[in-house]
């Protein structure tokens, strides 16, 4: 940390403030500049010495912390991309993953249908809702384990890989048993007791941004995953909220670049919760990958006008088969590898 | 439901609109203004029908929603004002309620040390972390259970009653032996999981309000926990995040007249989270009450400067002594009973 | 209007509604509804009754307004797409177009130096910047009229055409005088008066949106232009103001595809203000053609590391003719056309 | 500047960027902490190294900047409050000072009547609009010169002062003429060009924070007023954009003590902009005081039900008399002055 004195402070001042850091175990370094003088902190386990303790010591202008927090998770730690997979389908490197399905399992003919569909078209991840979180106790709440076992059933039928969200520590073991990757939820991004247990899982987790957490933030929550040995970690932007209301969220596509350069996770996007509407899914996904994405999650639904849950943001799997040619053909021009 | 068709649309493409409405098993009303046609939707269950499905018809320029999801908290539903008791304070009506604490539970001594002091103040519910969501895996986790066993102690010892923040489920058994108030802050406002089996206690929860949550999702996570039977609610504006930095938080004081307006359930204000500075905490307590907070919780410790979490905005118990003063002198012009 | 009453409302209270409505000169449409009941408002003259007065009626529960303000700008009143010329090169339709340039006049050789890369890579629009809103008043302020003699002397070397950005009424002289596009800043796009003035000109205009305006905003202040007579104007997305600090703004590419829905307007973006960081620009300047832009800005300097102003978010003409390369590629998969 | 240093850079790196900043004409202080190597920079006149080029630089972690831009309008410069006189009704130091009156000028009648109730009960500065800013083009504009000489006449018969909102630098000689504080609102707050000239009058200015603007840039555009001689600025928090649409805007009270912190300059609120509701102003206005606010700015209409703009936000007279009361009993408590 940086302690930054006031302009003019007197000197017994900032003898003070050096003396109030060495007493808690801290080594010192002083530069006096034409204007502040600055006192660097160094040592002593930078978590136990409160940056705003610092900031309310006499003649004190401000503090500002320098180490990351995270330390697994960076680019620093790790240099070389990390590639994950989920079943057979890669995200990271040059590799660009596909991961489409409904918002919820509805019913058995329901997962059928779309995931006939969307293998044929060369999906290899399937996605869909069991346990759904859901903003009023009186929406649908999902099917719970039978929805989990109709996804394992379809996806081995045409040999896919599933992808699920878990809401809670007590649904751990119906995850192992039927998903190949658990996703968590934006609400959740940061119920830390959820992620400790996921750290110590051998499955990919998918761990999406939360609605008004920052980049540093969204890190440490992928930190308390890799702290636990789980390092097969997979980020999703999924929109922001911000004072713009015609949009459900604001997809803040500039996080795959400045994500990218912080740290060697892959980061995907999910343009269908990141917009709300099916007419901007397309758009936005074509724009992931030009920005340098690793991957798109891609809600479609066999009869969207039918879903028990956001069909209005769900492709057909027509739409799905024409955005993944246009898709394709950007992956070239950017250096990604798809298989569409 | 209002179905608002854009300007100038052909006949045939409202009766399409007014035909997919109605096989869904909704009434319709149809009223032709100048410029816009606008179709209302009654009956059916207006959950099943998702506005955006409409939004994406030929035709359809907005589609508004009209009733509110939640029923139970909602001042229509029961237009008198709630009053919540934690032990013998009083929150909601004419009563203005303290809670004060530490930000976690240290030790033995600290507790004790603290709840003397705030005791001889008249303060009557002593607050307390014994499991600290943090943001960084590498910090202090609080002390658990050890730690709500102190509280309870210390709490029994001077007569005052104990709210303490729950994390997960699988915490409800301790909380329940020793705890008379369960705190669920901001990052699990919308733990759907969690409030529901909070629902079925039968103590007081204290909502915080999640940093990007709007009035209707923090009203709508009080109706979980309503929907199941708990009707002993306190919600607190714990402050929003928005673009100024300056502050940790920015404490949105309108949310006390907007809410109490909407619901009958009482609201206080957390300005040592929503400030995160010890000098800004008593400009906010006094304007929460000024405003017409139902009460305020404040982070009061002993040695401030010695905390292991959050000291930076914890007030002294000296400090806390002077605010009283000054928050039960403007108590007295705001109509609000205070017992300092 | 929509007037939405109170559930359970006595008649009289809303006979009571009515009877206001209908004393300002306007009709009403009731429809009655299981929960709710509704009022419609129509004709009068909407603009001079105040939805929030409606609010405040006794039980009301909310006032919806539907007709959109601005119309000149809207698809509905022009469905097929605008578009508009700087010099030779065509923004909107299936055309890209792009402008470059440095964000600051700085002296003829500059100018000269940089143009003359950009004029080889095929670039025919010119920017820079010789009035500079600038947050310090101790800052560089630009050249003034000597900046926009350079930018005309060297663009007419070079067959290139020239944007600028005005600040003020009194500047619009020296405007006509020298420049092809005049660009509104994003601190400006509410600067009423100036949109009024500009809205008489025979030269196009570059509005940018403002730091936190919304979709609806920004097309009002295009408004302000087309009202007076000028219908060539270009929107330009270049970063909103969110929580999020990591980068400069955060750039809402969702923007693309939402307001070309609403409006006949080309859409362009800005990266360089919209990231603030070099190395961020490509990534979001193929993301926004991806998303369907019409166009995009882009700022270079031929040493960005001596620029007096922006030059960390600058490209060298180097870096550009790499992107320009990609964006060519990625023009022919989007159906757009691209000089480079 | 402070340039942090990736964690274990080669020494020929950080050689690298000191000699970059030398070459600039900047002194260097290197301190090597246990994981980053901070480089202090020193001296040459900041303005002209741009931090972004410094990140941009091999090796660098993030660049950090220390002093402050503001100097003139911080208490570093001036440690006591600066008193501003509007007639004779003082803002600042222990003085709370209130205006009030319509949102828009109408008649001479409507001003005569509003300002007439307000002089009785004790109120010293009249505000109105006479040219207004307004998101439509087609909206009510203000009846421009005759209304500035309404409020003029109007005043001086019952002995007050006039505030009125500036919009363009071509307006100042009949605001020289008619009023005693121009106000600038909260869309001009970075008409750099206009806060310039206002630079060099000699009447106060109240200058509003912009929507979305941080602390430092309000008082970075109060600097530029100070910059030219004109040291009579009031600013007014009239609050900000967030993602809550349920008020107008959010009214950030934690501004308050922050700003007072920082500058010297008094601080009113606006809670009628700042709530939009009429229900709301009035726990507003008291809760501002609570939080130490030298004064507050107040839309009366006397008959809000037929005012042309912002009737929902006014107060009757009736109203405002009840509020100053309760006004008057909390500034007691709070060590302020108030005549009522």
């Amino acid at each position: 940390m940086l302690v930054v004195m006031n302009q003019g402070v007197a000197d017994n001042t900032i003898e003070k403030a050096i003396k109030y850091i060495q007493d808690r175990g801290f080594e010192t370094h002083v530069s006096k500049g034409e204007v502040h003088t600055v006192i660097g902190v160094v040592g002593g386990g930078a978590q136990h010495l409160d940056r705003r303790d610092l900031e309310l010591l006499s003649g004190v202008k401000e503090v500002i912390k320098i180490t990351s927090s995270y330390k697994l998770v960076s680019r620093i730690f790790k240099p070389k991309d990390t590639v994950v997979k989920i079943g057979e389908e890669k995200f990271g490197g040059n590799n660009f993953g596909v991961i489409a399905g409904p918002c919820s399992v509805e019913s058995y003919e329901q997962m059928d249908e779309t995931a006939k569909k969307l293998s044929k078209l060369g999906v290899k991840v399937l996605r869909g809702g069991a346990f759904k979180p859901r903003t009023s106790p009186y929406a649908f709440q999902g099917l719970g384990e039978e929805g989990l076992q109709i996804l394992r059933k379809v996806a081995d039928k045409y040999n896919m890989a599933v992808v699920s969200e878990i809401m809670e520590i007590g649904q751990i073991p119906l995850f192992e048993k039927y998903v190949d990757c658990l996703q968590v939820g934006a609400r959740n991004m940061q119920n830390f007791n959820l992620l400790k247990e996921l750290s110590h899982l051998k499955k990919p987790v998918l761990l999406k941004r939360g609605l008004s957490a920052t980049f540093e933030e969204w890190l440490m929550s992928a930190e308390y995953i890799m702290s636990g040995g789980n390092r097969q970690i997979i980020l999703c932007e999924r929109g922001i909220r911000t004072f713009e209301t015609a949009t459900r969220n604001t997809l803040d596509l500039c996080a795959i670049p400045v994500v990218q350069k912080l740290s060697h996770l892959p980061i995907i996007t999910d343009p269908s919760h990141g917009t709300g509407l099916r007419d901007k899914v397309a758009p936005m996904a074509k724009a992931s990958l030009a920005a340098g994405a690793d991957g798109v999650m891609l809600e479609v639904h066999h009869k969207p006008e039918c879903a028990l849950c956001d069909g209005a943001q769900s492709l057909t799997p027509e739409q799905l088969k024409g955005l993944l040619k246009e898709v394709g053909a950007i992956a070239g021009v950017c250096g990604k590898k798809i298989i569409f």
